[in-house]
């Protein structure tokens, strides 16, 4: 049972990282000259569809942030705000995207970790905390009429599998629930970053497209 | 206890609501010179979608349309008759957008209601009556490979979510079932039809696409 | 109740099944250029997504696919194998596409049976056999950014529309199962290779498109 400061702390950091993932969706919209109501939604899906997908699958229905009115007035917050301060919002790029690494080190985590609450053995656990990481960036870029950029390249979904698949091992080592989690959360977010500092890529296919 | 009749009234009015947004489906497939079978399911995507959003979310499985196959028959219906009569349709549209609206009233309300059923509070279940109204027009525009059409500027999502929120807070309030729905029902119908009539459009980003 | 060896024998045809359908997946992938990440999610959701979407839908979470590391370990395998050898693999196309009419033989008897055993009417089960035959490759071609094929006068959800009626409608005969299975297994594959043969389609709209 986790104290009390812990719940608090792990609900203020799941609203950070479910916020800056909404920048991200809102971002996406403004640039697509999307109108207000897709910047909300987008950012609403980006932050929470991940979640969703996971809650649906492994049957935690309906999902905590239906039951929480917290949880979808921190995405409509960061839609609004970042339609209304886009121009701010875009040359801080950088900043967004070290916040969303950390966003996903944290999602990846604690969906692997609900998941095997939910009884999934560790191979579909690890799964489903990459897809609470990766989901709702995929469902925003769908959305958005755009190839998802988690598909091109960029080293994003690995590193989220691997900080789940570290958690959800940690886990059936009997561990504190606070080693777990901070030796996945630490390994996504390593990795992630030296991935983004050092511009490492996932394998591209060899030889010419459409062979 | 609604009545025997209100009860038929309800399921009829919401077969008509089924139908006009399957109608709009089958017509973004012909317009994309898709095949037969494309309108079908784009019929049946868009008349049903967002009501199998909304009870996948809630835990309501299987959603009500697979349990009750006149919900399956009138998107069938209505995508084979549009496919065959594809150019008169065409010529309707007015009328259509007119029962569209009709429909998203329709659903946003019966929506919301579902959901507070099934145990959401007023803010989640207002957003589920909205997801209810728009969600099988998003599927339906991403299965034919389009940025969903109430992400452009159109004003169509807020007043189902205006609506669905009228009907949540109104049935806290106790009144009687009639009120409520009527209630929420005006509100999205006459904010929609003013917004077509009117040209009402969402906010859109200041300032140079792409900043 | 199934013997052990029937039972072992339609574990290793719905392995085989997901196992080509993986394959198409991560071909799109590697076609579309996209890194080696997407080409292991795509054979994943074109595998599995269709029984992904009436496992949800019926209200059977967490999906089988979930609870059993071979389903995933499958089409894990299929992606690596068709990204490192894709252009052998695509020189195999015609054999690819017959597994694939094999697999869709298999999806649409199993996803209809299944759905009969969750308590689904005769045509929500049809339905149901249908998508699980074709859910995977419509999410496989959304997420790759093109409309999905069987949109395009392929006659592909026909066949598999029909398989999983038959067998519904046997089922209901009190047939043994395996007669079921056969007889919609068989209706689907050779209405699938015929089509396939003589270049049959599924109507078109008349007129020309953008009426």
């Amino acid at each position: 049972m986790p104290s009390p400061e812990l719940s608090t702390m792990l609900v203020v950091l799941d609203l950070v990282g479910i916020f800056v993932f909404s920048v991200t969706g809102a971002l996406v919209a403004v640039r697509k000259h999307l109108d207000l109501f897709a910047a909300t939604v987008l950012a609403g899906v980006t932050g929470l569809g991940g979640g969703f997908i996971r809650d649906v699958l492994i049957g935690a229905t309906p999902p905590a942030a239906l039951a929480d009115w917290r949880y979808l007035l921190v995405p409509a917050t960061a839609g609004l705000l970042t339609f209304v301060f886009h121009p701010t919002v875009g040359r801080l790029e950088r900043v967004v995207t070290l916040f969303d690494a950390f966003g996903l080190a944290l999602f990846c985590v604690t969906g692997a970790l609900k998941a095997v609450d939910y009884g999934l053995g560790p191979l579909p656990a690890a799964l489903m905390g990459m897809v609470t990481g990766i989901g709702g960036g995929v469902i925003r870029d769908v959305l958005a009429g755009r190839v998802p950029v988690i598909f091109e390249g960029v080293l994003y979904a690995t590193p989220a599998l691997a900080g789940a698949a570290v958690a959800v091992v940690l886990d059936r080592a009997d561990l504190s629930l606070l080693v777990v989690a901070a030796a996945g959360f630490g390994t996504c977010l390593g990795w992630r970053l030296l991935a983004l500092v050092r511009g490492w890529q996932a394998p591209m296919p060899r030889g010419p497209a459409n062979v």
